[in-house]
């Protein structure tokens, strides 16, 4: 079995969790980075995430990387949005390379006009120089998308569904802390959300799309709802922010797939510090009904990691195009030598 | 949007319940009915299933169904073992027909190696004539092999998967119960147990064979035990079956997969009249760990028929070959006209 040749494109918070772990992985090599961040370019990947130089130098100069390496596979993890990010793509499709994504919106572009717009051009790319696109992550990409889709499987009628994710911040990352507000006066939680400061979180528009379009439901419309603050009767903390009684320990934010006036898909995503519990529920109303919960919620950072790297078998194996996690086999985790889960090279 | 033609093929207890939820579904036409039964071969569909008249008359010669009405697919429901089910595969994948069917050992046929001789035929079959053949199910078929399967997905490590199912036999068919031995004496059903009379659950050994083929371990063994009676210390009952404390209320049953000495994978099933709570369950200890809990466990006949016609569109839009519930895309309900999810025709 051959390894797995990876360049890592991004070499941020994610991008260095990613490459830590492939880096643990039997079957794996990273054969190159790219970032444009000046602290890093230039610098050894292995010092860069804390060990020992593994002979891949950082680069910001992706054609030439892609060139020299010729991997067999990127992983992507640089922004959020596909005007951010789709210049980049077409650059490594056009060298016929596939590509594993944490861009959220790529999750499934499908459901903007603009996406649709960067999917069909993506699509095009990517099957015109036979490689294969896809967004993943734990959310968007699983809990709140592929995972409840997947859960309406045994129903034979479908009237509604209802996705939970209750997050206590504290676990998390101290920037994803602040990112939700934690620890500000609800004016001024105000004043950041209609600053943009705070934008809530991205993907939720997307995870509805994917399961209306999934289930040929024709929504009306999605309506996301600006991220409200939580604010507590009590005193929490984390270890980095604390949040007296009456101040902001993070946000929760509604979005609805709405059919015939009624909202037949719901997300509700909350994250804040002193959070009682932390879950990730499915509820599906329907013939039968089916009530999930995942307890405690499957930890974002390490389910993004392990997704991003576990699809990359079924990218590798994939038709050439844009596809999203709806449109490959099930995923699974790859313990063993990675080789073994590649079909075709 | 084209009607999917569908052709029922056994038209026992699951068949006739999946032939009535087809009759509800927009956008199929079942065409054609095959059953051996005397007693309704030569009758009307309609009036088999207790309604008013179709046209579909119940035929013993498959052969003859097929080419008078050219299906899109064969809904199949008839036998749980590929030694039983084999020839009426052949045949029908030798029209061209694709199959979704209910046999247990075509989940996951490549458990044993009786099953992998009839897997590899059966593909070699369904390729030459452009036709794909699935076997699905509730269990197996999903709770306790894709679902896991795609459990771990949001896993960077997996150390061992457990995966537990317990019923409440009351809510279930009459016939259920008294296959699992409920109201018997301990003795009767030990007897019944080494007489063959009682042969515990179809699927465990293919369920943990799909789940460790997926994940890539090669596992030492599978060890599938003997159905166990389940004693309760209390008075239980259905509507059919009185179960008196000390009496057997059904039974429990356990399977290994076994690497390096570990059960890596492990199956507890249990039904029995008086669980106290129904449930299914995956704990995959792992990083990041997944605790999973679906309450109340998913009704088996409505999981088993939502299943079958839920993963009709993925065969119809299939490759031609015998595929596995982890070659296709993620399943999903299908609540509109069924014509919107075929790719293909």
């Amino acid at each position: 079995m051959k390894n797995v040749k990876v360049v890592s494109y991004g070499v941020g918070v994610i991008g260095r969790r990613l490459a830590t772990h492939l880096l643990t992985k039997e079957g794996v090599k990273i054969v190159g980075a790219v970032d444009i961040n000046p602290d890093i370019v230039g610098k050894d990947l292995g010092e860069v995430l804390g060990g020992k130089k593994i002979g891949v130098i950082i680069s910001n100069d992706a054609d030439k990387v892609l060139k020299e390496t010729e991997p067999d596979v990127v992983c992507h993890t640089t922004m959020s949005y596909l005007r951010q990010t789709y210049d980049q793509f077409e650059q490594v499709l056009r060298h016929g390379v596939g590509i594993v994504s944490t861009c959220e919106e790529l999750g499934y572009p499908y459901a903007t006009e603009e996406g649709t717009e960067y999917a069909n051009k993506l699509d095009e790319v990517a099957k015109k120089h036979g490689a294969t696109l896809l967004g993943t992550g734990i959310n968007p990409g699983f809990l709140m998308d592929t995972l409840p889709t997947f859960l309406t499987g045994p129903c034979e009628e479908v009237e509604s569904i209802y996705v939970t994710r209750q997050m206590n911040a504290a676990t998390r990352r101290i920037p994803f802390q602040k990112k939700i507000g934690a620890g500000m006066t609800e004016e001024k939680f105000r004043d950041a959300i209609d600053g943009g400061k705070i934008t809530g979180h991205v993907g939720l528009e997307q995870s509805i799309r994917m399961i209306s379009d999934s289930l040929g439901w024709e929504l009306d419309e999605i309506r996301v709802d600006p991220p409200e603050p939580v604010i507590l009767d009590h005193d929490a903390a984390s270890d980095a922010i604390k949040v007296p009684k009456g101040k902001n320990a993070g946000t929760k934010q509604m979005a609805y797939g709405v059919l015939g006036g009624k909202a037949v898909i719901t997300m509700d995503f909350r994250a804040y510090i002193g959070a009682p519990e932390e879950y990730d529920t499915v509820d599906i109303e329907g013939v039968p009904p089916i009530h999930q919960k995942i307890s405690p919620c499957v930890h974002g950072d390490h389910g993004t990691i392990a997704m991003t790297t576990n699809m990359i078998p079924h990218v590798i194996n994939a038709e050439p195009g844009l596809k999203t996690m709806v449109d490959l086999p099930v995923v699974h985790a790859t313990p063993v030598h990675f080789g073994k889960y590649i079909k075709k090279r």
